[in-house]
C-alpha cells in the first residue's frame, strides 16, 4: 500500500462514537454535518472550498479551460501501489493533463455503502488530500451520498476537473500527422496486474505495484519546452490497444508499433500469461501515449525521462499515413497483425 | 413520471440486441464503445461534448466562475414528477445558481449496476438531455462505469457544474444582515413526500408530484432586477430547517420564520403527518431560501411569482439579529420554539 502504516493523522471526527458509516450520515442532518465538518472538509481544507455552500467559486485570468470527470470504482479499494482515493485524484489530473491542460482544481464525491468502515473511508479522505498536494490541485467541492448496505460496495469516489491550457495547440486525436512518433512514458500494464494479482492472490517474489501517478508535471514540461504535442492520452482501461484504435480511427489514419519496443516488465507479463492476458490490453493509472513530430522524438524522450513516472519513457512506433487497417503491430518474431480492440469483458473494474 | 410514455426517440444503439447492461459495457473495449458512441453521447451532443477526448475545453471571458458537484442516488429511478435524470441536472443547475451563477457545463458520470435494463438508461439519458436544454446548459463531458450486479442500485449519477458570475455580489451566509426577509419560491416537502408515497405505497385522490426544477432563470432574475441578494441555498436534504439552522450558525445570526407563512400543500402535510414526517425537515428539487434586504422583499416577491417554479414565493421571516438560539419557528398557535436540526435518518436516499 502506498499509505504507510504509520500514516493516519488524528480524525478530528471521534470513529470511536460511529465506527461505521450509518445511512443518516448522508441524511442532511447533525450526523452528516459533523461526518462532513469533522473528518472530509478539515482534510480538503483551502480557501476556496466553502463548507457552508453549494458551489465553490474562483478566479481565472486564462480564458481557455479544459472539464472532465471520472467515476472511480475500483476494487478492492486498498491495492498494491495505491488505492481509490489516490487514484481518483491521479485519473482525473490525468485526463486533464491530456488535454495539455494545468489541472487546478477537484470536486470529490463520495458515494458511501452503509457500514463502510469510518475508518477506511478516513484513510481514503487522507488519501486523496495528499494525492491533490503532490498533483498540485486543490479539492474545493464535493458531496458525500450513503446508500443500504447491499446497495453499493463499499465506496465508489467520483472526481471532477478543471485546468486551464497555458499553449495555443490543438491537442486530439485530429492533430496527428503522418510520420508522427508515438511514444510511451514507461513500462505497461502494471495498475491492472497489481489488481488483478491481489483478487487472484497470485503471489510473486515482489509484489506489482500499480504505476498509478500524476502526469500533469511531465506534460507541462514537454510542453514548456516547446514541444510540438499532437496528441495525448492516458492508457486506461481498454490499455495502449484501445487508445491507439481510438486515436487511429479518429485521425482516420494507421499506426504501427514495435512489440519489441512496448515497455513491460517481466513480472507483468508472467501474471498476463498466467491469466491470459494481453498487457497490452492491460490498464495503467500513471502511463500515457503521446503523438508528437518525428524530428522531435529524441528530445521529447529525454525531457520525459528526467520527470518522476517518466524515467522509462521511449518511442514505441509511428503514425503511417492512411491504409484499411487502423493498428499494426510488429510482433517480436517480426510478423506484422492488426491490433484489435477487445470487447471489454478482459478486466471488470480495474478503476 | 415527467417523461410522457410517448417520449422515446429511437435510440441508435442496438437495444435489442443487449436488453441488459453487461459489465462488459464499461470494460473500456468495443462494448463499451458502442455504448457510449451509440447511446449516451448522440444525446449529449454538442460543439464542446468531444468523444474521443479526455477532457472538455472551452473559453470564458468572464473571469469569476463557479464549481459544484452532486452525486444522485435516489430511488426509485423514476418517481411522480420527475426521474434521477432530470434531477441530477436540475440539482447541479440549482447549486451553481444558488452561488449567483449563470450554468454553463455539466459533466454526467454514470455508475451503473450490471443487468439493468438498457431501455431505462436511455429513458434516463434522454430525461437528462431535456432537462439540460430546459436550463440551458450542455452536458460536455462524461464517464460510465459499471458495477457487478448487486454492488450498485440500478444507476447512480454524477453531475459536475461550472457556472459564470456576471455581478459583483457576494451571495453567502456571510453576507446575510440583521433585518433581512427571508424569502422562499413555493410550498415545501413535495419532491419527498413525492418519493415517500410511493415507497410506502400511500394513494392520495391525486399523486404528489415532484417540485424538482431548474432555479437558475428566477435567481437570475433576480440579480438582473439589480436586488441586492444576500445569500440563496436550495431546501435539499434536511429542508428548510437544515438550511436555516446551517445559515444561521455561519451568519452568527438569529433567524425567525412563521409557521403561518411557510407554505405546505395539504396533500403534503397529510401525507408527512401518516409517515410521521415534519415538512419542514423533508427535502425540495425545486426550493429554495433567499435572504434580501427588508426594504426589497416586495419586489423580490413580484419577481419572483412571474417566474415558472415560483408562483408561490412568500416571504416566511426575517434576520433578528444575535441571540443564543439559532433559528426560532412562531407556530401557528402563535408558540415560538426553537427549530432544530435533525440527526439525520428522516428521509434516506431521497436526492
Amino acid at each position: 500500500m502506498h499509505i504507510p502504516t504509520d500514516f493516519n493523522p488524528a480524525c478530528p471526527f471521534p470513529i470511536q462514537n460511529y465506527p461505521n458509516v450509518l445511512l443518516a450520515h448522508g441524511g442532511g442532518g447533525k450526523l452528516m454535518r459533523d461526518l462532513l465538518g469533522k473528518m472530509i472538509l478539515p482534510a480538503f481544507s483551502n480557501p476556496l472550498s466553502r463548507p457552508q455552500h453549494d458551489a465553490s467559486v474562483f478566479e481565472l485570468a486564462d480564458r481557455r479551460l479544459a472539464f472532465t470527470t471520472d467515476s472511480y470504482v475500483v476494487r478492492p479499494l486498498f491495492f498494491p501501489g495505491g488505492d481509490v482515493g489516490s487514484l481518483a485524484v491521479h485519473g482525473t489530473v490525468n485526463d486533464l493533463a491530456m488535454a495539455g491542460a494545468r489541472p487546478l482544481y477537484l470536486s470529490a464525491a463520495f458515494i458511501i455503502e452503509e457500514g463502510l468502515p469510518m475508518e477506511t473511508l478516513w484513510k481514503l479522505v487522507c488519501s486523496m488530500q495528499q494525492a491533490a498536494k503532490a498533483a498540485n490541485v486543490q479539492i474545493i467541492t464535493g458531496d458525500t451520498k450513503v446508500v443500504d448496505k447491499g446497495k453499493g460496495d463499499g465506496l465508489f469516489i467520483n472526481t471532477a476537473g478543471i485546468g486551464v491550457l497555458e499553449h495555443s495547440l490543438t491537442i486530439a486525436p485530429q492533430s496527428v500527422k503522418p510520420d508522427d512518433a508515438i511514444l510511451v512514458n514507461g513500462d505497461l500494464g502494471r495498475h491492472g496486474m497489481a489488481i488483478m494479482a491481489m483478487r487472484e492472490g497470485l503471489e510473486f517474489e515482489s509484489a506489482i505495484e500499480s504505476d498509478s501517478a500524476p502526469l500533469a508535471g511531465a506534460v507541462l514540461e514537454l510542453l514548456r519546452a516547446g514541444i510540438e504535442v499532437h496528441c495525448l492520452r492516458d492508457l486506461t482501461r481498454g490499455g495502449l490497444t484501445s487508445v491507439l484504435n481510438e486515436i487511429a480511427e479518429a485521425a482516420e489514419l494507421t499506426l504501427s508499433v514495435e512489440e519489441t519496443l512496448i515497455p513491460v516488465r517481466e513480472d507483468v507479463r508472467a501474471a498476463c500469461e498466467i491469466l491470459g492476458l494481453d498487457p497490452l490490453q492491460v490498464a495503467c493509472e500513471g502511463r500515457f501515449a503521446a503523438f508528437v513530430p518525428a524530428r522531435e522524438v529524441d528530445r521529447a524522450v529525454d525531457i520525459l525521462r528526467k520527470q518522476s513516472c517518466c524515467g522509462g519513457a521511449c518511442r514505441i512506433g509511428q503514425v503511417t499515413g492512411r491504409s484499411d487497417a487502423k493498428v499494426l503491430l510488429k510482433s517480436m518474431v517480426g510478423a506484422q497483425r492488426i491490433l484489435d480492440m477487445s470487447s471489454g469483458e478482459q478486466l471488470p473494474r480495474i478503476c
